[in-house]
């Protein structure tokens, strides 16, 4: 949709924005160019939001614009980035402007928070899914990684777990779902301002994204390490006592969006410190292991069968 | 999909690429890390393929492949960049291993043309689409602008127009399209070298992929100019002028990937130097004028009704 395209790049995606100094060139031409200052590294991360998959398909447009930015800060964060510009790669059924205009408004009050520039991307015709590529910086040689887990290094989560499984199994068997609730699974806060606190004090880094264990494996698997973790020490909220009576959904429900790290015990104060001056619950649930398994104990200190939570493989 | 999605990135994405030694993080990680050095700029594009809508359906999984990345590099070649990294979003009905395997054959055939790395992405279930993001550097304040166009300066297209809208039509058409007028439909070759050759010897430049007269306007209003095109000096194939009898593809049908430059008649001499040394054929195929309308003469010097080719409001 060419000529269309570029009125609808223009009106909602251009205009009104604060033009950042290191964007030399910004959405208008065949690509974005930008500087990144001596010393500092790019980092670069990419998610795809497909309507239906990754969001329900009654969603508001206003929290899908918000979620698609939103997941990829979380990435970010994970890496202990400060982020800079996004790009948008957005395919539309139809041109609707008033879900175009709840899309934009969305995204960009995420983004203006960090004030991030849209610098470029592409508007496609066809099934509603949204991608979003967003770009951060870090000093030289200060990213987080998921490999630097050592045996004896505690595990850390930040906020509570859970809770947009929570939101997501009621719309699905249409229950009441409260708005704090629903706003857990539509409009992911990311924990940007702590992953840049932790860069110094983490031994490894990931956002859960896609359930605790889930993501717990791949710090494992990177780290050549295992862990245990204590599913008594899980952060539940209130509305995830109220619906659940197990831990189950804490430990494999996806879009949580809060950092999952490991640290050595000797910064434990220094986690302890950063909790309180963030105003962010960080739980200790667990500690790697040298052994390479993952184990979960229960309220009697006997591991969880995981396999029905589908890690029979691990 | 989680672990399939690791297993499927692992197998066909990440295995056997060569490490380039600005990439301090790759695939693997919740994001990617690259080095931009001192004195250069980071050019960004990005560009979005949706099945039936981009590409016929029948299209081959290499082509898919190949195309998606050539599309974007054919951008960074109308900004005179050096292309470096990608990252890739890619959305699949489902998981067949040989489309997937034919599929990054493709990719990586083009990507190892020009060393470059695939350092990150996300795969995700749905309606198939293909985003790709595309990283290259330029010198400082030395990328191409579709702004720079001046009165008086001679209008260039590389190559030959039109080929790949003959060879879409005809398979709409279910006529017999060669392979040669195929491969410029499925397997675009983007004009990286010219692009670096132009950059201080084009005052604009765009990529020409929704076609020519499309791309041509962009230029205009970026530059704030007009042009007059001459119909008969369009480069055409002899496939072409097989097919068709008038020049109505060569100006509106998308997909060329060739260039379109303006530059001041001083260069003239270089821009054939470059033809030359390149092997690119390089045709001037009109002037850029101060009013600021579009005029496209035919065989008569008479200006051709454009609102037929969707030009009816420039």
């Amino acid at each position: 949709m060419p000529v269309q395209e570029f009125q609808l790049i223009e009106h909602y995606f251009r205009n009104g924005q604060r033009q950042r100094e290191d964007v030399v060139v910004g959405i208008g031409d065949d690509g974005a160019v930008v500087r990144v200052p001596a010393g500092q590294e790019l980092v670069l991360v990419m998610d795809t939001l497909v309507s239906g998959v990754h969001f329900p398909i009654n969603t508001a447009a206003y929290d899908i614009g918000w979620k698609a930015l939103a997941v990829n800060l979380s990435d970010l964060a994970a890496m202990g980035a400060r982020p800079n510009w996004f790009t948008l790669a957005l395919t539309l059924p139809d041109t609707e402007t008033a879900w175009l205009e709840e899309f934009s408004r969305g995204l960009f009050d995420l983004a203006s928070q960090y004030a991030m520039q849209l610098i470029g991307g592409d508007t496609t015709s066809g099934p509603l899914s949204v991608t979003v590529q967003a770009h951060g910086l870090v000093d030289e040689g200060e990213a987080m990684l998921r490999s630097g887990a050592r045996p004896g290094d505690r595990i850390y989560v930040s906020g509570t777990l859970g809770d947009a499984a929570v939101a997501l199994a009621g719309l699905q068997s249409e229950a009441s779902v409260t708005t704090a609730l629903r706003e857990r699974l539509d409009r992911p806060r990311p924990r940007l301002e702590l992953g840049q606190a932790l860069i110094d004090v983490a031994s490894a880094c990931i956002d859960v994204s896609d359930g605790l264990l889930a993501d717990l494996v791949h710090i494992l698997e990177s780290s050549g390490v295992g862990a245990s973790v204590d599913s008594t020490k899980l952060p539940l909220s209130d509305a995830y006592r109220e619906h659940e009576s197990d831990v189950n959904l804490a430990l494999s429900g996806g879009d949580d969006y809060e950092l999952l790290f490991t640290a050595d015990p000797d910064q434990s104060s220094r986690v302890e410190a950063i909790a309180t001056q963030l105003k962010t619950p960080l739980t200790c649930i667990g500690e790697i292991t040298r052994d390479t398994t993952m184990q979960c104990l229960d309220a009697q200190g006997t591991p969880m069968a995981l396999g029905r939570l589908g890690f029979e493989h691990f």
